[in-house]
């Protein structure tokens, strides 16, 4: 591993020194911010999201807000996804595409009020492009970075420790609903959200300068439950089949090659960016989808920063976008963006560090 | 310093395993990309830089082509400089602003034909901004990122390596300006331009395949005059006065307050992008702008991720945007961005992980 130099065009976290208390080792960065990626544990923290709870420092996960009387008008324009009947307090996973109908975020939509929207963003900044079309359309609305910073706390015990530290409420919010409270006078948004397949939520930490105080809350709620640190887990999210925008993605990748048909629309207004391309496409059938690869051997492999190539005989057919050790599969696993006459069972060559490795195509989630 | 945990979001360069050849130790992240940032002996790369000649890796330098019949047009619609007399081979410094004239990034704009220009760009996605902008417009240009990664050779020698690989030709280049060429069958365009004051070229790759090749004829190339391994240099470029956009900048900067005024044309057309908004700002005058400030005491300083608030008597008058140790003026500096009652010479102090430092505000650059 090589080491992160400092640099301010990186932002530390809210949570950062919290995160560090607790013996943080590696980051990544994302949206121009040290996110957590590793406590030292790796499989440890893996079984700790699978049969308990752990406590995540997304705050990375930032928000575009849109606010002002064309919020709504904004929103719908910015979104592939039908939105007339979104109800404050709700949220919405939305494929944002530019107008070719490219996919260039995957965010979650929070509607706080009939005028004020978040995009809770993966890791492409979408402040300048929402805030292009909002001023070539001449609408009437803000786009800027609200004081949001989320913490997951995610896992099968995750809704005791929130329970404990919210209120029995928290229990009946229905998944990517919030409601905005407060906790030791700590502004927050508390959402049933968090990318993993393990059940969770999310505080959206509403005063920057609070993090530790608000860490440390959750952690001494969470002690019965024996909480620890954790991050968005890369073998979990691969066995469970979340996308990572901008890791299983290229530039030209539409939202039906990467199982996100169900959130496009086609019957949204003609003013959508992006829906005039969405409905071509979706017409003429993509070119790709994506399946998952099981490779052969049981040598858990290395995290790497390339996608590797996939072959069928001599033929390029597509590219393996990420590849782990699932620690409940026992073999190393990943994503193949291939194209459409690529289907489950087939056998496959993955192009690896310069080795040919054997595997075999299959459906997504992987558990 | 931490770890850098790898992830398909993070794209190598295709200098990367030249690189690591050379003994890069670490790295930070650019426009989604891995840029080396040290070879382990920084006080020795930053003599190289200035008294020799230094091999940089920025491929992160990423290109934004407009390519069509409406590429010009699109050019200016995006740039707050006149580019009526840019001509094919040259390049200019411009301010990208959005519809408020703040700051979105400070690229090279580079005239490759009529039809087709790069915008080379610091740390900010302009591919979905510059795009939206040309969609909505409804102009015939198509914005895309091409094959294309610059490294820089810096330093005083930097010519006599560049004209030993491509010949005399290369001491006729004016500043920015370019030529399209090859080396031993490798498509390169050759730029004197690079982010030192220590005068330089940029070789731009044109075909990612052969990074390691295009560094190893450098590197040949430079061995008569002792070349080695850097990065953009922190203290020289601090000493030099150069901006890091999105280190020394936040989301409401403006040119003005940055020392880019010089390039801002108030006359350019009212379709250009954020220009009605920089004639107001220019008319009311910029709240802000930005000084140098030497810190007393002879303790090298680490780099770090935050800005540092200065303070006149108990009131924030700005912030400290970097800090680093100088090694010509041995003493730690950096750039304030302050309220234009700050002047140079005035004292402040600065509050840096918890100290309260005294310091000295100054002119730019500082040698």
């Amino acid at each position: 591993m090589f080491g992160i130099s400092p640099s301010a065009r990186l932002r530390p976290s809210p949570f950062f020194e919290a995160t560090r208390a607790e013996g943080v080792t590696a980051f990544t960065t994302y949206n121009h911010m040290l996110m957590p990626t590793s406590y030292g544990h790796p499989e440890a923290e893996y079984w700790r999201l699978l049969n308990g709870v752990s406590q995540w420092d997304v705050a990375v996960e930032r928000q575009v807000q849109l606010l002002g009387p064309d919020a709504g008008r904004l929103a719908q324009i910015l979104c592939a996804r039908d939105l007339s009947k979104c109800k404050v307090g709700q949220g919405k996973y939305v494929p944002l595409c530019n107008h070719a109908g490219s996919l260039i975020n995957d965010p979650i939509l929070l509607k706080l009020a009939e005028d004020r929207y978040w995009l809770s963003i993966a890791d492409s900044n979408i402040w300048f492009w929402a805030g292009a079309i909002a001023a070539e359309r001449g609408l009437d609305v803000e786009v800027s970075e609200p004081d949001a910073s989320p913490m997951a706390v995610q896992g099968p015990k995750a809704e005791e420790v929130v329970a404990a530290l919210f209120g029995d409420w928290v229990r009946g919010l229905k998944y990517f609903w919030f409601r905005e409270t407060a906790i030791e006078g700590i502004p927050v948004a508390v959402a049933r959200s968090g990318w993993s397949k393990q059940g969770g939520f999310e505080i959206y930490l509403l005063d920057g300068s609070q993090g530790t105080k608000l860490w440390n809350l959750v952690k001494e709620a969470g002690r019965p439950w024996d909480i620890g640190p954790g991050n968005p887990n890369f073998c979990e999210r691969v066995e469970s089949g979340l996308l990572s925008y901008g890791g299983d993605t290229d530039a030209q990748t539409n939202p039906f090659e990467v199982r996100m048909g169900a959130y496009v629309d086609l019957a949204v207004p003609d003013d959508v960016v992006g829906i005039k391309a969405l409905r071509r496409i979706h017409a003429e059938g993509p070119k790709r989808h994506q399946l998952g690869v099981i490779l052969e051997g049981e040598t858990p492999t290395e995290l790497g920063f390339l996608w590797h190539e996939i072959r069928q005989g001599n033929r390029k057919v597509g590219d393996m976008t990420n590849c782990v050790w699932s620690y409940r599969l026992k073999k190393n696993i990943g994503f193949a963006l291939v194209g459409t006459d690529c289907q489950p069972g087939d056998a496959v060559e993955v192009v690896k560090d310069g080795q040919v490795l054997q595997g075999t195509l299959t459906a997504l989630p992987f558990i």
